[in-house]
């Protein structure tokens, strides 16, 4: 069939099961063509194409609220929905986004992004459905992965204390983003093996009802027994312990077993989870192969052979891989070196430091919280934790920050990937908001390289750094391509570079946005405009020395910043010149302004903010030409 | 004996267990007392009197690492490790903190304030023991409340995966500070009634490895009959299943048991969950017999009839009553309005609430994560959540607020409770941050009342306002004694107040801090400068209209706020002046300086951190004074 054509799911009613599972290829076929050319989740949309049209066949959405946890594997869902025409803007600027988007669709009834919010949301919408006397189900689908977060564990909690009705699918590919981690994984792990029971329960717990319940003692071994027998035949007593009605595994590529299964769910009252295998990448060979996660989500690749499309030119190293490595051979010298990632070990590029001290690093699966404490329980013995994260998760471990590591000032040395705008994966991921929440917490060191070869040596300065926690902010992608120096050298600590003399006025900037002001600095030198460019390299503490010379100069002052302006980086000098009571230096900021900053290239996106050269020029200009007019 | 003579543990060792029990009463005994006096965590560190003991005789500290979760109960632990002679000076300023303290004492290995956060904090302590080869017990001492915070399941997943060799304490009073919700709290409520079989298990488990593994099939079979032989005799099956070993219950008021227990543990490998049951406030009848919380922290009382020591005047309404009690109003007419709490329903007075709408009042016990988000499910589906929040527990729920409330644009009205300097508790508790780090937040509406009878008035605004998340932030205490008028009404957003005109400078400020700037300008106005004041009750967004006025005026600003200044709100108003290119005004600001405040009462707080009314004068006589000379 014409998937173009799809306006809405009800067209699956009228389907046999032959004919789904002729749509299932149809519908792999239609994501592997379009991923290749344009990237984005292929692994975890592989894997959900029957779940998907099982969901969508057996409930009425958007009346029954289907909301998927993290959202990228919600592409079968847009097809089904009517959006398999905007496939070829995936992940693009202003076409169709990666994750569920209410604005997209009325089935999109949660927005998600970040892991683990599903079981919270769809318990607020069941509470709203009971309340109002509605008649609905609420379905969230979370991964294996997502289980292990905080906050989903939080809200199994309350779920299977409430009895609320709800059916959440547990949709269990053995991985989420790199390979599981956790008891709850081994637990999953006995019950995929262990067969399907939950016939069997029926019938048991009929019979047990036949017990008598007699006083004391004997009424809680009586009890006891009950537990013990059903234990021996339902699986899922973790689940069932915490109040739900286990249901599975049910293999997630079958359509028959799905059907039988979420019928009976349906009929099946208060918290029920089911528990779908599926096959992460299915039905396309490289994909479903992986075993690191390397096809979690991709760029552009070869349909025929699975090899990834790779830019003409060797590129600079990845930002991830440059600090990482660097990690790796400092660890080499100092055995107190320990490596902390939640579930990333991918991403940020760790696997080499892993195969090197597979006992100096930990993977602890989503678990931000946990992860930043673990580091700070290191740092009080003496220990020297990196934590890899990115920007936009790191933002889960905020109090962590502040109450475990900074208020106790331990030597956690945290690197903060993907810091700036991150482009495809859109607002749920960019990293711009860890100055303004990092900035105002005491104790912290907060620095930011130019490029890889700074890099380097603000990993190392970090390493030696044994007075609190430091973090380094680094962007996605890949270094600008400087030489590296062999020897490693200390930074130090809030200290400033200017990059380029000036005397009109000067642009304090630091990261990704110094080339800009590096372009602009030169078209401002043709028009008659001398700019000083500074490195603002330590975000905190700032170089208050260079500040002030250039304060007492009155020099006029431009800031740029790849992050929000309210609290940021430019609002901290404003601070400073101010508390030091020089009020009639002008300074201006330039930044991301107060909106969440939706997916597409990151270069369109600085374009939209009006974060681009011609704008520092244009600012430079009014700030140069008033010093100018009092000088 | 002289419990003030105690310089460390190691006399625990020459005692019989009769001298223990003498020690206990002594100990009660003088906790009585002295809280008697200074107030203080009475019904926790009453419960663990015999654990603390037992604890301190069979383990070495501060070889072993004893980590106490939450921290409130470790007045014991102060006792016993040299700190009876500062419990007149309890929670006092410069006095002995009421949480564990590393500047104290050597044997406080870790700090807490928030829970849930031990079990993170001894991963890394066993991680550092095992990677630099040494040998000591890691001993984390967690209650059953603190257990349901995301952040120590997130923990218990990991540890029991990796099999660390640990002993986790589990404290199970059956109540935190409030009764406890969840499922958790049920699984433990099973345990607590199926008595002791750990006895049991080593035999059964030497039994179960003479059944023969077999392949295939009948291998899992024979397997799962193992598992549920053990379900039948072995308690803790929940824990068991995430990997620890399971000891329990044991009465925790029995040295006996508590010996024994603890001996086993100590020689067995891998991961243990000792499961302790204590009585909260044991010994001292009011606080024993406590079934909300009200003897979880107090103040003074009277030691022979538990009443507390009233003030002698009556109180005007304390804030969170006042706060709750309008919502609670509210609701009568609203059916949409759903009040949720993290675990504080006596804290947030929101017990009134609950017997008036039990079906619209959700405590999800220690889950800040889980409230915000559930908060936001509500909101998707047109109800009006209240999401009643201390101010230093909002942290924990900072990516929740940011990525799924503000980011989905989400109509919740989030009550910031005891907002500002909290006092007694101290670092861990201020709420100094709430400004900074909700204020870079796109869609947010912060605001602050200077009284009850506004305050109550924006309860209405923020319950009548429909277009995203709106916060109001209010202090610790009481409101100021004003009338409330009958009629609520609303506030339009972003609007200030002058409370007072004036012509040499402006005050801008909020909330707890305007009687403080009142006062400054009745007295700057003797020493002929003119003062306006005024209530900036939206921190955001601004009243552009007014600060636009003022700035056009060149009017000196003083920004005045009982938060971080890095980030806050008079970083803010600098922002505004700077992007509306107002380069010239000298704006100066008072706020909480860059580093974490200890305990004791507010007015001292204050007073070393130089928010007082003579700073204010100070500061606004030096602004103004520039003002006249330019003029």
């Amino acid at each position: 069939m014409d998937l173009l054509k799809i306006k809405d799911p009800s067209f699956l009613q009228g389907l046999s099961i032959k004919e789904l599972e002729s749509l299932s290829k149809e519908i792999r076929q239609f994501l592997i063509e379009k991923l290749s050319v344009t990237g984005g989740h292929i692994g975890p949309n592989l894997g959900v194409v029957e779940l998907t049209i099982a969901l969508h066949k057996c409930f009425n959405s958007p009346k029954d609220k289907i909301i998927w946890d993290v959202g990228h594997q919600s592409y079968v869902h847009k097809i089904l929905t009517g959006r398999a025409c905007e496939f070829d803007t995936l992940r693009q600027y202003k076409g169709l986004c990666g994750f569920p988007k209410m604005a997209e669709s009325e089935h999109d009834v949660w927005e998600t992004g970040h892991s683990s919010t599903s079981l919270s949301a769809a318990m607020g919408m069941a509470i709203a459905r009971d309340l109002k006397k509605e008649n609905y189900f609420v379905v969230p689908v979370i991964g294996d992965g997502a289980l292990t977060g905080g906050m989903a564990l939080e809200a199994l909690n309350h779920i299977g204390h409430e009895k609320k009705d709800m059916i959440v699918i547990l949709n269990d590919n053995e991985m989420s983003i790199a390979p599981n981690v956790g008891a709850l994984h081994n637990i999953l792990g006995q019950l995929r093996t262990a067969g399907k029971y939950q016939w069997v329960k029926d019938e048991l717990e009929f019979l047990l009802k036949k017990i008598p319940a007699v006083g004391g003692k004997l009424a809680a071994t009586a009890e006891r027994v009950k537990d013990s027998l059903k234990y021996l035949f339902v699986s899922g007593m973790f689940f069932e312990e915490l109040g739900f009605t286990y249901l599975g595994p049910v293999d997630g590529h079958n359509f028959e077993d799905l059907f039988e299964n979420i019928a009976y769910a349906k009929k099946t009252e208060g918290p029920i989870l089911l528990h779908v295998i599926t096959k992460k990448g299915k039905g396309f060979h490289p994909a479903e192969s992986d075993k690191t996660g390397t096809w979690h989500g991709t760029g552009p690749y070869k349909m025929d052979t699975g090899d990834f499309v790779k830019p003409n030119k060797k590129q600079p190293p990845a930002w991830s891989s440059l600090v990482s490595e660097t990690v790796r051979r400092l660890a080499r010298d100092d055995e107190r070196i320990v490596a902390i990632t939640p579930a990333m070990p991918v991403g940020s590029k760790l696997e080499g430091f892993a195969s090197e001290f597979p006992d100096r690093m930990y993977d602890v699966g989503i678990a931000e919280q946990h992860a930043a404490t673990m580091a700070a329980g290191l740092a009080t013995q003496n220990m020297k934790p990196y934590l890899a994260i990115y920007s936009t998760f790191l933002q889960r471990a905020y109090d962590q920050v502040v109450h475990d590591i900074a208020r106790q000032n331990l030597n956690v040395f945290i690197g903060i990937d993907r810091a700036g705008l991150v482009g495809a994966d859109g607002e749920t991921h960019q990293g711009v908001f860890d100055i303004a929440f990092l900035r105002h917490i005491p104790n912290i060191i907060l620095m930011m390289p130019k490029d890889e070869n700074e890099g380097q040596h603000m990993v190392y300065t970090a390493l030696n750094y044994d007075d609190g926690p430091i973090a380094m902010r680094f962007p996605r992608g890949n270094g600008v391509g400087v030489p590296l120096d062999k020897e490693l050298q200390n930074i130090p600590i809030g200290t400033w570079e200017v990059l380029r003399e000036g005397e009109d006025a000067a642009i304090l900037t630091f990261g990704t946005t110094i080339p800009m002001a590096m372009k602009a600095a030169e078209q401002l030198e043709k028009l008659g405009i001398s700019v000083k460019v500074v490195n603002a390299r330590f975000i905190k503490p700032m170089d208050e020395i260079m500040l002030t010379s250039l304060l007492d100069e009155n020099m006029p002052i431009l800031t740029i910043e790849e992050a929000v302006l309210q609290g940021g980086f430019g609002s901290y000098v404003l601070e400073y010149a101010h508390s030091k009571g020089y009020y009639q230096v002008q300074i201006d900021r330039m930044g991301i302004p107060d909106k969440f900053i939706e997916h597409g290239d990151v270069s369109s996106l600085l374009e939209e903010i009006g974060l681009t050269t011609e704008e520092v020029v244009k600012r430079v200009s009014v700030l140069a030409r008033k010093k100018q007019k009092r000088a």
